[in-house]
């Protein structure tokens, strides 16, 4: 991985000393850069003490590592041959409790540690990755020049990297950036399905997603941007003997030959999947279309679970061929439906961010997050960028201030989608179609701004096995209005022995 | 909350020694115990010397504390004071690795430890508590026959308490309890909502309830059974003030009173339900119904979230007064979707135990667990445990051969009742029902036995941007079976340049 971030740097002029404990990794990023005609801009180093040596005070030193006990190896490993000031930029996919404990470590040696989160693909490849920094202010703007040289640019040529806040808020907005990814990529592949059973053909689909792609409130939305393009490729895949591509027109679509298996959660490539919904979950954040999005990549991971579920319920469910009579109408929905997602999925997102913002007390600059994800990043999303997000993020909201939900601007977006986002899980639920993150999207926005859900009677449930509290609603106190214990109890079931007393007064 | 777990012992003839910051607790506990014909049955201490001297050796420690660090607090103290094959029997609703942490802790010094989950309500308050105790077996053995004498009798008089496997499993499968807990009452407070809307007064639905609880597949539903009666209570609550309850035939019933908010998570009472879930995440189980249950738990509790984005979506999306024209017919199918609800809530529930005791190797007993859930505890469900864990949990499988979801009698009742789950989810998306849980069921068990899922083409997006490789539909090794990287990569749009080359080998 490192590797890549080397030859990111030579490409912008930068000179890279590397250091990799595979001589033979560091030979072959040598070759490719000279290959390219970057002769000489990377140089390697089988030592910390004489990588540090090569190093001009203060030095900057990028960390491209897995997330977990690697980062925390190198920085011990590293620690003699550095000195006050050096800057370490970890552009990892760090877990944000990791960056703020090597922070905290290093902080009385005058080191500076950065969290930089970093996402990008092959889109953002010519204007370079989206960077999403936090930590020491000093050091950030110390580095920020060289960040702004190889950082995306977003379309008025403006680099997609600023400073995002103190301690590991950089790692922990990436991390969201992925946790959105998610409900968005789920989205987009149920949506998939769906125009798979109205007997369109892949390269039909493509063509859809392209237009999709093209205007309205999809419009400039990486994911779906990609999805159109891979939709027209052909051939058969790297042939893991010879590591060569059979590309070929003579070959089948190659979308039509990929098993519906994600699983980077589970093998441990991926760690921000699972922490942005854990966050989500340890913060109180309802978010259903990103919990249901990851627990839909998790139960597509285990094939052979579903294969033998399938089995024992003799094919289970499968979806049902649709027969549309307006198809145009029907695919005008689905795209409502599918950009009702990815909102949920920003709203979700940009609710968790706030409330780690409230606790951890990171001063996020939302300024800079919408520029961050202006361009380069895998959830670019132009139309929600512009249209929602740039009203109300460049104002640079403070996080006790930040709901998307209470913003009118979105709710007209929700008002508008939320017919075609009904229709599409009602004809879905018909047929069963597998909507799982559309459906959550669906149930999100009702329950939201749900102000008399059935949770009274759950409510009353708990107050009775367990003298939980209760709130009524004729209660006019501004508690009512918080997570707060209720005020009230009620003897549902007088108590006749200890027992009973003690089962009432117990939290089970 | 100890004062309770006290009164329990001492109902059953055992002498308690107390212990409480609060002498005033203390005495009110004494004064209960001697209103209720204990006498003497209970004694104070105000230091842990004073209690220790006073027990017999080996002695058994009974905690009841809230979760967290005043556990730590306590054990620290009564150090000193205890001895070799004493015995500390810790009944709180403690995270498993905080018990075993301290299992670790005192473990030279001889001391046993044991986790012990504990289960109740009034239901379970004649029978006592549902018991679930893990941790050294011989420790279990000699406090087993004084939990068998308190712990809750099902039909045939066997006590719901039994050894369920080493460390810190009993804590865990206690949490699981209550994570399963958490999706039957969202779907059937979902239910109940439904029934609001079909124009049925509070008493009507307790009636259904009753029907639902009396024969079918909510048989001996606890839950569904406290919903019977909780709909016919008149009375005003507890007032504040004066502490007193007003009940009367002349006051409203107390359910339409309720306020629809869900708090414990939010204020820390009640740790399991967010741990069951970040567990499910962390260990990779696909839990649909109880992620969105737990979700729908958070959004009820910010009723002020609510109120302001209602308010900003004009009135959001309340749902439709029902119009039904088979009545009947229409509450047999909820009562279907409800139970398919609750079994899926528990094929979650033991997917996340199976798998953390993979992890973990407490060699956990599922027919010990299906004893302790008999009767006792709120999950109760009399059919599904006759019915369908009996003749899978009392063979005692092994957690690598537990999945619900392969199980033929299982598949045969989810068969059975997915079209009116269906039907049900389908009318209440026409009509902006609120069944988050409800709609997740449906799209788990589409999901779960899916083998042409739509995470195809999300598999293929992962491969365009990131190079995160696939496998494909004609692969016959074994290994597509399980959650392992894919074999194959296409180049699905060669790179140009070396930032292509960084976006493509690097994790996003």
């Amino acid at each position: 991985m490192g590797g890549g971030m080397a030859l990111l740097f030579a490409e912008d002029g930068v000179h890279v000393n590397l250091s990799d404990p595979s001589e033979e990794a560091m030979d072959a990023v040598i070759a490719k850069a000279e290959k390219s005609g970057y002769n000489g801009k990377i140089t390697k180093h089988t030592d910390y003490d004489s990588l540090c040596k090569s190093l001009s005070t203060p030095r900057l030193l990028v960390f491209s590592l897995p997330h977990g006990g690697v980062g925390d190896k190198v920085l011990e490993g590293l620690m003699p041959h550095v000195s006050r000031n050096d800057v370490i930029l970890d552009c990892g996919n760090e877990h944000y409790a990791n960056t703020e404990r090597r922070q905290n470590k290093v902080k009385d040696t005058g080191i500076r540690y950065i969290g930089c989160g970093v996402s990008g693909g092959y889109q953002a490849a010519r204007a370079g990755p989206s960077m999403c920094p936090g930590g020491d202010k000093s050091a950030l703007e110390e580095v920020l020049p060289l960040l702004q040289k190889v950082a995306a640019k977003d379309k008025t040529g403006k680099a997609c990297v600023g400073v995002v806040g103190k301690g590991g808020s950089g790692h922990y907005v990436k991390m969201v950036h992925n946790g959105i990814e998610h409900g968005m990529m789920s989205a987009i592949c149920e949506a998939w399905g769906i125009m798979r059973k109205m007997d369109m053909g892949y390269e039909e689909i493509g063509n859809v997603l392209k237009e999709w792609n093209a205007s309205g409130e999809l419009e400039g939305t990486f994911l779906v941007s990609i999805g159109a393009d891979l939709s027209h490729k052909r051939g058969k895949g790297d042939d893991p003997s010879t590591q060569k591509t059979a590309t070929s027109e003579q070959h089948p679509l190659v979308i039509s030959e990929v098993l519906d298996k994600v699983v980077q959660d589970v093998t441990g490539e991926e760690g921000t999947g699972i922490w942005s919904n854990t966050e989500a979950i340890e913060l109180h954040v309802p978010a259903f279309t990103l919990n249901i999005a990851h627990a839909f990549r998790l139960a597509s991971a285990f094939r052979g679970d579903r294969e033998r579920a399938s089995e024992a319920l003799d094919g289970g469910f499968p979806p049902s061929e649709l027969e549309i009579q307006d198809k145009k109408a029907f695919i005008e929905d689905l795209r409502q439906a599918t950009y009702a997602s990815c909102l949920a999925s920003f709203i979700q997102g940009f609710n968790i961010i706030a409330r780690a913002d409230q606790q951890h007390e990171w001063g996020i600059d939302y300024s800079q997050v919408w520029q961050i994800w202006r361009a380069g990043c895998i959830i670019q999303a132009d139309y929600i960028s512009d249209e929602l997000l740039a009203p109300i993020l460049k104002s640079k909201p403070s996080s006790d201030d930040l709901n998307l939900n209470s913003s009118s601007r979105v709710a007209q977006d929700i008002r508008k989608c939320f017919p075609a986002l009904r229709r599409i899980v009602a004809k879905s639920v018909e047929t069963d179609q597998v909507i799982p993150a559309i459906s959550a999207t669906l149930e999100y926005f009702k329950v939201a701004s749900g102000t008399d859900l059935p949770t009274s009677f759950y409510e009353a449930e708990l107050d009775y096995f367990g003298s939980h509290m209760f709130d009524r609603k004729d209660d006019t106190d501004k508690q009512v209005q918080k997570p707060m214990e209720g005020k009230h109890h009620f003897e549902w079931k007088p108590a006749t022995s200890q027992k009973e007393e003690y089962g009432k007064n117990y939290t089970f």
